[in-house]
């Protein structure tokens, strides 16, 4: 019965989210799905991103968050369309969440969306939203253990994001450990070590954001 | 429809609970659910308890996680009790969960179980597996705005852990923010904070503990 329920749920969710990633493909959108245990960095990570595409690509921010717009409040700053949806206790985004602030967008303006999830390593990966891809972010403070221990988030990302490196120095990480068990659940992943607090490592990411927004744009024509 | 499945899940999952506790209580044993975002250290901390406290109380360790018995292998190594639940991509532990591996452990002879859940500062927060008190870890690497972001999970738990105090030098975190939040939330909580890595802070932890279980014991008799 349960289960039973949980798969009408996921089915449901797939419709909706292909309707949005329709709708967002027509627009010429590239969509992010952001995902990362809380404090990762994934706000930071879209504070520089804003900053380091700033000028070359016209860019939203939708942010998901149980409560609080305090994401939200701090991408405003950086003067790119923010949309905040609250999931009241909720543990992930779902697509039809993100179908109903679509509305709240110029969409014609936009080259990209990024959707920041709800902190949590493992829910969202479960319900797609209508995104291009799903970005993983992975901050070293968290351990080299994670990837085997959370694998479907790291399975299904297509760039993972190995941030706070400027704290490696004072941490037992161990990088290699962590990068062949990505690399082993996921052999396609992009992987990128960065700091958003140092500035590091990000220019790979925006290289890599221009690329697929250009392939995707050029594919809408 | 699904809010009324959701429901009877909780309450089912309540009755099982009630029973857990009972059983435990019986055997004069305190339980702790300790709960905190992948990577926050509650291994760690686990690992530095089973160490500070051997000799005066006799423990053991239920490790929650998704997949793998990579925690589980390490508490091992100290020479405790200790059964592995794997949720098979499951995002929290439940009652029965917990109920399921107790004929595994000799009740006869402990004090204490620590049941380390599923790395989430959501779901977990949601259900009860028979526990005396939630106890919450929250590593400084993740930022000060978690607990008003996640706050049940902070609402519930006994004892506020902050750990990795060591890395503050070389983050923004804001301490006094940070706890003035968890206050407001949880006036009631025990605010510990702790470096499981530098080994700093833990006395007062322990000391908690000890006391807990000397309460649970003398009304057990």
């Amino acid at each position: 019965m349960q289960i039973k329920v949980m798969t009408n749920i996921l089915d449901r969710n797939d419709q909706i989210a292909a309707e949005v990633h329709e709708r967002l493909s027509a627009a010429g959108i590239f969509v992010v799905n952001l995902l990362g245990s809380p404090g990762c960095g994934k706000t930071s990570l879209l504070e520089n991103t804003i900053a380091g595409l700033k000028g070359e690509l016209s860019m939203a921010v939708i942010e998901g968050d149980l409560f609080t717009a305090k994401d939200a409040q701090r991408i405003e700053q950086y003067g790119v369309p923010v949309v905040q949806i609250n999931t009241s206790g909720g543990c992930h985004l779902d697509a039809n969440m993100v179908n109903s602030v679509l509305d709240h967008l110029n969409l014609e303006t936009l080259d990209l969306i990024v959707v920041e999830n709800v902190g949590n390593l493992v829910c969202p990966a479960e319900f797609n939203i209508g995104e291009d891809v799903k970005v993983t972010v992975l901050s070293i403070t968290e351990g080299e253990d994670k990837p085997m221990k959370y694998p479907l988030i790291f399975k299904q990302a297509s760039v993972v994001i190995l941030n706070k490196i400027d704290l490696l120095p004072y941490t037992n990480f161990d990088m290699e450990s962590a990068t062949q068990d990505i690399k082993s659940i996921n052999p396609n992943a992009v992987l990128i070590e960065a700091s958003c607090r140092a500035e590091t490592g990000l220019t790979e990411w925006y290289d890599w954001l221009k690329k697929q927004v250009k392939m995707k744009q050029s594919r809408s024509i």
